[in-house]
């Protein structure tokens, strides 16, 4: 992979497009674009007319802003000259994270700001590299593919979708993409939402965890009781729930819901090789996670636990008193919120069953006892997770793409997290690739977020690279 | 003990005196003496002065309002001509619990309402039972002992000691004892602020147990984490807290503390025996339980087991994200609140140092991870639990007076809540006798708090020939 090299007319098209390209995303990330914040529902709007005025202007014959029942999307479609051209959807999205706290802030969050670092440049900004940066790259990797191979129209049919929910949770974005399956038909889809391991460890994330979360809700006694009057007699609440929780795990870390594990893609020994490879530090990783020790699943790495193996914790624990002081109560009810990260190729429909039956061997093995009862309320669909093998042609285009821009090896990692990628992978049926450019320090969803400008560019540079190097791919076609 | 009968001089001067007795202690009621809300401060202060004026009026030479750095009490002290005569210490509260919830009242809770029952008549309102109504009724006891003995002092030598914090958890009741302790010199307390088993199983209290509360606090990573990008990887201190509260009881529902039972004073066969022949409803004892099950320690039956054996209750547990939805993270901290009930002659001082090597002994044993710290704050110091032995000479005489009053066999029972009243045994280092006529219908605590005014009168009753039978106690005197 580190002997493709860069093309010195699209790295001269990116370099000369710098200014202007740093201009237009400014303006963008001046739009306080925040999904979670129903006050600035209007600035959504705002930033999705935005870049459709832009997607036009940059040559895309069909630009729509896509309502939803919540903030709108953006979508546009460049179809190539070559029919036979496989048919390429990206993603990003154009919403932006609440900026509290907003003290934090070295800058103003809504008015980007260029400074200069040991590297180069970096823009700060909320939106910089999450995700406004990285919807912008395609922009400019596009008009350089256009531009560097004397091509009217891309090289692949090239799909935007651009949504305006990812960071309140893309509540409506699997149905958008089952009602707009059709104008949304596509080979495979380029997630441009993601970032490299590091800054001289260049990689391609090749999956993401899935993820379910449900509340636990345990009652026991009509009302709080008086601990003196009644406790020792009967069971608590609070006590039984603690003692669920400690079940879910056993003696060597693993998540102890029956069949948990069996659909799981067990880690092949290549991508163990691969993963082990990457130059981990786990003080530094500790430093990350402000965590004095690594705790999880035995037998596997750290790398491995984050971003191979499913998980169960407890986001969240309550009941009783808790205010200042005592209150010698036996409580009458406690709670805990559950979540599940799953593992390639994990259903989250499957969870739910799981934990039912879970339950009931707990009330048969006296862990529930009598005059306890416990229901666990599952989200209706968790995010399903997605892994793109290694070999597969598409994600072998972006190895290349990324290893032109960047000049270096390319790494593979995946991402512990969950996202709507795994929607658009699932309901369109086709593989999903990352190509993204963030860094470990991008203080994405924190106060002072930042792009590296250098990084921006790459993107833009592989952008180009991927285009020309697709068009030559024939994906397998389903009958439809 | 059913052989003893009744007075007819004693029964007829008490009901001679019920229009009076009901029409001042309905006075002393209006006083809206709540201990715990500041702004009633003045109204405890005018309860305290009511009730010195009264003991005056009743023939106390020696009566005064003793302040504290809370709340005042009400000390009195009437000699006997007797110079052998034992000294006996009453101890009751003129302060009352809240009113809330307010709109659950019949009747405004400080004007007191006579009203028809089944049984004759209760008098309805805040503190009619807990405590105005049941230290009332010893200025009653003590008149109708006076008149009908024909003495001009009591036959023992009698103090009273009225506090006006118990409803708020005496917090300088201690102290006052100590700073106190010439005066309240006596050999017998008699705490006249608990009730019978039921209005058909007449019974008198033979302990208390114990209390202390800590609170524990599980930290891990220095701020909550993104469960996508650490969870798996690092321990979860609400996991862990679960764990840890887990294992606080093992399969039998015996608490794990090592030498947490050492001082335990077990049952005796007798006493086992007394409390098996209590006619124990258990389906009624768990409609006042709000249960459907009881459920402790193995090899007790429920009544043991809330009133002659220790516990350990969470009575608050917390941490992470507990509003609405979900958020996936890794709490950096979570927390519980615990309390351990005391059973006679348990230390509540023991409690702090075998949880400190608890918790070294989890952390040996792995369900305390490297990675989580897990501190237990402990209040200074609990609440000691009483016993009295049943052989106990002045606890045969209280038996005897209420065997009188009610004219029935009197039961054994215990206290399974925690008061003052074992501070009373530790500091003057005496025994307690529990001399008291609540019923379990009596709404202590709660809206509509009632007494039985037949219960008042038989209370007072009680009381007068309890002075007459203690007159010829010889106590052991250590040597002062």
């Amino acid at each position: 992979m580190s002997d493709e090299t860069s093309d010195p007319a699209v790295r001269d098209f990116v370099r000369a497009a710098r200014e202007r390209f740093l201009t237009d995303l400014s303006d963008w990330l001046r739009i306080a674009s925040i999904s979670a914040d129903p006050q600035q529902a209007g600035e959504v709007e705002r930033s999705a007319q935005w870049l459709a005025e832009k997607l036009h202007l940059a040559g895309f014959p069909t630009v729509e802003v896509w309502p939803t029942d919540g903030r709108p999307a953006v979508y546009a479609h460049w179809p190539s000259e070559d029919p036979e051209a496989p048919t390429v959807l990206v993603y990003g999205h154009h919403d932006v994270q609440p900026v509290d706290p907003l003290e934090l802030w070295e800058s103003a969050p809504f008015e980007p700001l260029l400074r200069d670092t040991p590297y180069g440049q970096e823009l700060v900004g909320r939106g910089a590299i999450d995700d406004k940066g990285q919807v912008w790259f395609h922009t400019l990797g596009l008009a350089a593919h256009l531009a560097t191979t004397g091509r009217s129209t891309p090289a692949v049919h090239l799909k935007l979708l651009v949504e305006g929910e990812e960071e309140s949770g893309s509540p409506h974005f699997a149905q958008l993409l089952r009602d707009r399956a059709d104008e949304l038909r596509c080979d495979v889809v380029v997630v441009s939402d993601t970032g490299v391991y590091g800054r001289d460890t260049i990689s391609v994330c090749t999956g993401m965890r899935g993820l379910i979360e449900c509340q636990l809700d345990i009652t026991g006694p009509a009302g709080d009781l008086h601990s003196g009057s009644f406790g020792g007699a009967v069971p608590n609440p609070a006590t039984v729930l603690a003692r669920l929780v400690a079940a879910l795990h056993d003696a060597d870390g693993r998540v102890t819901l029956p069949g948990f594990y069996d659909k799981v893609v067990p880690l092949g020994d290549r991508e163990r090789e691969l993963l082990a490879a990457l130059p981990f530090d786990e003080r530094r990783w500790l430093a990350d996670a402000q965590s004095t020790a690594t705790y999880g699943e035995a037998g596997f790495t750290t790398l491995e636990r984050i971003w191979a193996r499913p998980t169960a914790e407890v986001n969240g624990i309550w009941g009783g008193y808790t205010g200042p002081g005592g209150k010698t109560i036996v409580p009458a009810h406690a709670h805990a919120k559950l979540s599940f990260r799953l593992a390639a190729a994990m259903d989250p429909a499957d969870v739910a069953g799981q934990f039912e039956q879970w339950l009931a061997d707990r009330r048969a093995d006296g862990t529930l006892p009598a005059g306890i009862e416990a229901v666990a309320t599952f989200e209706k669909q968790g995010v399903r997770p997605c892994l793109t093998p290694l070999d597969h042609p598409a994600l072998q285009a972006v190895t290349r793409a990324m290893g032109r821009a960047f000049e270096t090896e390319v790494r593979y990692t995946r991402e512990g997290g969950s996202g709507p990628e795994a929607d658009l992978a699932e309901i369109l049926a086709v593989p999903v690739v990352f190509l993204g450019v963030g860094l470990p320090d991008d203080r994405i969803h924190a106060p002072n977020e930042k792009a590296d400008v250098e990084f921006l560019l790459r993107g833009a540079e592989a952008v180009a690279y991927l285009w020309s190097d697709l068009a030559s791919w024939r994906p397998p076609r389903a009958p439809r």
